[in-house]
């Protein structure tokens, strides 16, 4: 097959919050090659991947992602990876391409398991896949009381983990942080796990994080995630040198696979959390899965978005031993929760699994998520670079 | 003053080649504050820039840069840093957001330094800035002859360090290579200090590049530049340790101070070179050629485009000892040429000085440019985010 056409689309909701919440928008790829279909997300803002991908060349090593992609040929898993590292090598210098990357090595992916009718976790490799424990995802409340409220409903609905991020946390007291932390813990009761996501709200600044440890131990929280921005490896191997039961997680910021290997090798982390839809999709993601385990830290995924990017990111380890946790999101906007008719449930075993079907083994629901469109134009020089496509199958 | 106006102009050649020329196009910023102006250039991809900064935001970490700049107060050295930090937080999951604040921060040292009357390099606390050894940077010729020919005529120019990279070195064979290295090093003569850039060719290949060390060795070469991505540290480390009198550098890739760092912490280099216009500027420039200075490693710029980004990649370093070698482009476009009237010459003593006026101390010619300016807009739901402005000063 030659890759005929790849087209992305903007979604948003229309009254998007200034929290952190990733689920209010959307950059979704569509690529077409020999009479197939493929589709995947990019866990990134829309616009600049847009420019990213239709963008004229700069020079040898800045080329837009599309002009390393199309006519391009993809019979096997191995045209895959040799496209990777084509835009690798061609879009070095455009800081946007792995992030534009992503979404269309997905896509890829999708497009490779439907032609040949089986999920892209055979295409991996994987005799089968690991069910794995879904753990739910939510912001902390505005006060101790909103964040007991929603770990009572969790448990409620039968999640044996939980993980609470960003919103007060770590912007204010000492205090107020080990409030909310306990009111979590609180809500949860004993027996689920409590996870707790600073969301880089400390930089670099060691002390700052470490003050919280004590009400993080005291929790029982088996991972603080992300205390710094990802590249301050020396400020997290302090930080986890002071940690006793609990360990540090981080790599969600990680768009190659370096900058995962070195917050494994250099800072310290107990568990790696990679976004398929950031770090160039699922193929460099598995092989950061594979580095993982050769080194005593757990490999979990990333995601916040739709469940098209769910099934992405539980991929790179669909094959690692099961039971482990993984990232499941509860409040996702209707635009993310819409975009599949399919959803992993959780069994009645509490686990989730991926899809049987081919490719991702997802059903789009175009319709429910169009209203969302954005539309785009970038024009250049009087010549249509980009509209935004017809948003059909 | 407050930030009244960031504009942003993509400028380009009419015949873009396929080459590593960096010179070819142009992201250039415009800032204006309390009746002042203010110009800095991203060394980056023009377009998805111009889309990093006038994007909707997606979420409370992920805004477009010129959302977080707007309307902010401009009064003294320590906003920049402020406002750094304010783009950093709240552009973090936006990747392109270092390569477009670049430019702006870079502008805004030079709004200040105009406001003041004062050259930036006083605004660094700088006293007497050091002269610099500027080395003739260019790429390999075709065959040997050719790179041959280049290097006498750089000595001719009175150069005593030239740089040879990309083209087809480390693309073909090992005795390709190593007759490469040797025409430059025969056509400079013994007396003129010979540096060689890889460009990434090896990828994380530590074999491929320890397999041209010998001739690189029996050049004399200086340093080697760039054998694998910014990110493999290992295989630097690796590499670094069987090098004998050859050191290497890297991190023009760098787009913050920890990609740097973590360079010089883990992969072994003798040499850091640093690109204002991608890694944020010069204000954390400026920290790597500190932390580098405390570690023995030797901070160099980055630059191959127009004066403007000359004179802002010597700023971070204008304090450090004297003599010291810098980057300077001898094949740039005429655009990145035309861009300023003042150009850095070498004086008789064959080394360039930082210029001693107001900001970056350049006067920029915007009607020799005005032929390279494109013509973007970019449309979302029939509103007009961005229309390329008008190119006045």
């Amino acid at each position: 097959m030659r890759i005929e056409a790849v087209d992305i689309f903007y979604l948003a909701v229309p009254q998007l919050r200034d929290i952190g919440d990733g689920s209010q928008d959307m950059a979704l790829v569509r690529v077409r090659a020999g009479g197939h279909t493929g589709w995947g997300e990019c866990e990134a803002s829309p616009l600049p991947t847009i420019a990213a991908l239709v963008t004229p060349p700069s020079h040898s090593a800045c080329h837009g992602v599309l002009d390393s992609v199309l006519g391009e040929r993809l019979d096997d898993v191995a045209d895959i990876g040799r496209l990777a590292r084509r835009v690798a090598e061609r879009g070095l210098d455009l800081l946007q391409t792995p992030h534009a990357w992503s979404g269309v090595e997905i896509a890829l992916w999708d497009l490779l398991g439907r032609a040949r009718g089986v999920a892209v976790w055979q295409l991996l490799g994987v005799a089968q896949p690991q069910p794995r424990r879904p753990y739910a995802s939510q912001l902390f409340g505005d006060d101790p009381q909103q964040t007991h409220d929603k770990a009572v409903q969790v448990v409620a609905a039968g999640f044996t983990a939980a993980k609470f991020g960003w919103g007060p946390y770590g912007t204010g007291s000492v205090e107020a942080d080990a409030e909310q932390v306990a009111a979590a813990r609180a809500g949860l009761g004993d027996e689920v796990d409590l996870l707790v996501d600073a969301g880089t709200v400390w930089g670099e600044d060691i002390e700052a994080a470490a003050a919280r440890l004590p009400a993080l131990e005291r929790a029982g929280v088996v991972w603080l995630e992300e205390p710094f921005v990802a590249g301050a490896l020396a400020a997290h191997a302090e930080l986890a040198r002071r940690c006793r039961g609990v360990r540090l997680a981080g790599g969600e910021g990680a768009h190659n696979t370096h900058l995962a290997r070195q917050l494994i090798d250099h800072g310290g982390v107990g568990f790696i959390q990679i976004d398929t839809g950031r770090m160039g999709g699922i193929g460099p993601a598995a092989a950061v899965a594979g580095y993982a385990a050769g080194r005593g830290v757990t490999f979990v995924n990333h995601t916040f978005t739709s469940h098209l990017a769910l099934v992405a990111s539980l991929l790179p380890y669909a094959g690692q031993p099961g039971g482990r946790l993984c990232e499941y999101p509860v409040e996702s906007s209707p635009l993310a929760r819409g975009l599949t008719r399919d959803h992993l449930e959780p069994g009645d075993d509490g686990l989730i699994r991926l899809p049987e079907g081919p490719g991702l083994g997802l059903d789009l629901d175009l319709d429910a998520v169009s209203p969302y469109l954005q539309e785009v134009e970038i024009v250049l020089n009087g010549q249509t670079l980009y509209r935004t496509p017809e948003l059909v199958p």
